[in-house]
């Protein structure tokens, strides 16, 4: 197994992604962050992800930190909101936590954004580090500082850039994902390869049957590619002004259809859906071609991708773009592929675009 | 009159501090910053300010921008809070504000602080200005990128440093304080001169009578001094990890007043009383004679301090003092005065140097 990735931020050294079995390693960067067990430590969960972790992540943080506590919340992504938000600021005051203390994200996407905007804003920022237990969370979602929750229905609307003092990847965590969860994780590694790798979408196309029986070497392997094509895109642009939006491929109707689905769907599904329509409109401007998009689409089949509703309102997903944060001044900064494994940024792509590759995908992939 | 300070961050040029008689020159600015008019401009401002100079702002941005709107809240610290920065999301969503449009603060502290922290989370961070329009904002809050709100009656308790684009001070507005708010102001002014500058405290003593009757030459000269020195320590530690500690004297006890008064008296006339009494700690602790403190009192006696209720409960505004963000590993980060014009930074201040220190002053200085 790999041992250890480092992130840097303009140029400097930020932190370490690091890959484990088990949670014990924990203790090794505990002692150096904190080698006079002077800290307060609060975990910060879901009310699933805790109810297989957490007694053992705070039964290794009792012995190196001078208190640790927990704070749980209602798994899903509803919880992602600033009532969430307000309740850890409590939590923290009561506990009299003050700039010195640490805050550890155990869970996925959700948790790891709630809990690193919590970070960047209580006492105007403090310690967070990640320890991702979704899929999703280990490829993406915990690398590259962004934080954030959704407000009024729209995703992520409110946030900060704060970035972790460490990521900790425990892969033995992948036993505990359901199917459906382990399939959208999946979407954001598919799409890392789509912008950055082509023989890495090759080695997923070759072994998923092996990634899907969650063979440990090969996941480990999977993540290490993924992270390292994250570290090269935030070390590039940490704060998403260009290169970093390659990651945002499928995100922008993926983000849309999400909203229209209520949440209902999972955010990996909507990005499959979103990235094949990305495929769709690349197809269409002739960047790839049929054989491309056919590709990408049997690789994406294998993860059960939902349908969406027949009688979708494709208006109203293309009017859900709209409020997106990856508009710029009323233009969409849409992700295309060039290629398999080369994104690009447009801002080429207009309502007509996105109508028809809502249509082509309804009509042919749903 | 000064035309301009540049401010650095991590040694590279962040921001300028411009001082102005009206706003026109703000068209400098905004021509340079928009060359395209393609942006969109949000002035959020308080009631009382609004009625004062919101449509003249309006008016100058209109010619200059792709679009002018305003967010005006009740004036007054309880307007300071999530639930409002929850309206202005709102607002900014309604508005279609991308990441490449920019907030306007028009207003005092409570106004900048706001502001820049919705500009700070707002779609992770986007621009904006500040336009103070108090003394306490014109010399301190407006500078150095510390945004935040109110959580739960304790102070800025949530926030993120986030620089702005310029700090644009107009003297004229001056004209429009009325004489609490000035004096309050008054106190982050002879704070500024206690820890750094005793050349600067001599001459507020020297010319009170001037500045009290706002003569704009030495009210001009006297914020500018204030401003070197607030931009010489946020240089240093852009982040409040030591240096800029020392802009904390007389907040510690100061802030704790403020909250055991309900936020009914004025910020700056709580730092006034904070103040005097890290003043009294120094004289009890040697480091500054009984004379240095009676010259620190005499200035500030010149500025209307309120009295407290001779019925305070001193052990409470103890108690308040222990959730300040200054508190470190329960240890209080308290700021002294080594001598006239140079603050310290102590861990060595307990409950019972604050309880003497609250009763000296009450039976000598309320």
């Amino acid at each position: 197994m790999n041992d250890r990735l480092s992130v840097n931020v303009n140029g400097s050294f930020a932190y370490d992604i690091t890959y484990n079995k088990g949670f014990d390693d924990l203790t090794s960067f505990l002692s150096k962050y904190d080698p006079e067990s002077g800290k307060k430590v609060c975990v910060v969960s879901d009310s699933k992800v805790a109810s297989f972790y957490l007694d053992a992540i705070l039964r290794i943080i009792e012995k190196h930190c001078r208190k640790a506590v927990s704070f749980v919340f209602p798994e899903g992504e509803p919880s992602k909101n600033l009532n969430v938000v307000q309740q850890l600021y409590t939590k923290l005051i009561e506990e009299h936590f003050d700039r010195r203390d640490l805050l550890i994200a155990l869970g996925g996407g959700v948790v790891g954004d709630l809990t690193g905007f919590t970070a960047a804003t209580y006492l105007r920022g403090i310690d967070f580090i990640q320890v991702p237990t979704s899929l999703l969370a280990d490829v993406d979602s915990s690398i590259g500082g962004k934080t954030g929750v959704d407000f009024d229905s729209y995703k992520n609307m409110v946030g900060a850039f704060h970035m972790p003092k460490l990521v900790f990847i425990n892969i033995d965590t992948m036993d505990t994902l359901d199917m459906r969860q382990f399939n959208s994780g999946m979407a954001e590694v598919i799409k890392s390869a789509l912008i950055r790798n082509k023989d890495f979408f090759d080695y997923l196309k070759t072994n998923s049957d092996l990634l899907k029986s969650r063979d440990k070497e090969a996941l480990g392997e999977m993540i290490y590619q993924c992270n390292i094509i994250k570290k090269n895109v935030v070390e590039i642009d940490p704060t998403e002004k260009k290169e970093r939006a390659l990651l945002n491929l499928g995100h922008t109707l993926g983000h849309a259809i999400e909203k229209y689905m209520n949440f209902e769907m999972l955010h990996g599904e909507c990005v499959f859906i979103g990235t094949v329509m990305a495929g769709i409109i690349s197809k269409n401007k002739g960047l790839i071609t049929k054989e491309d998009l056919n590709s990408i689409v049997e690789v994406i089949s294998k993860y059960d991708v939902p349908k969406l509703p027949s009688d979708l309102d494709y208006h109203k997903i293309i009017m859900y773009t709209k409020n997106d944060k990856k508009v710029i001044g009323n233009k969409i900064k849409f992700i295309l592929l060039n290629s398999i494994g080369e994104g690009i940024i447009s801002t080429d792509v207009n309502d007509e675009d996105m109508l028809l590759s809502i249509e082509e995908y309804m009509n042919n992939y749903n």
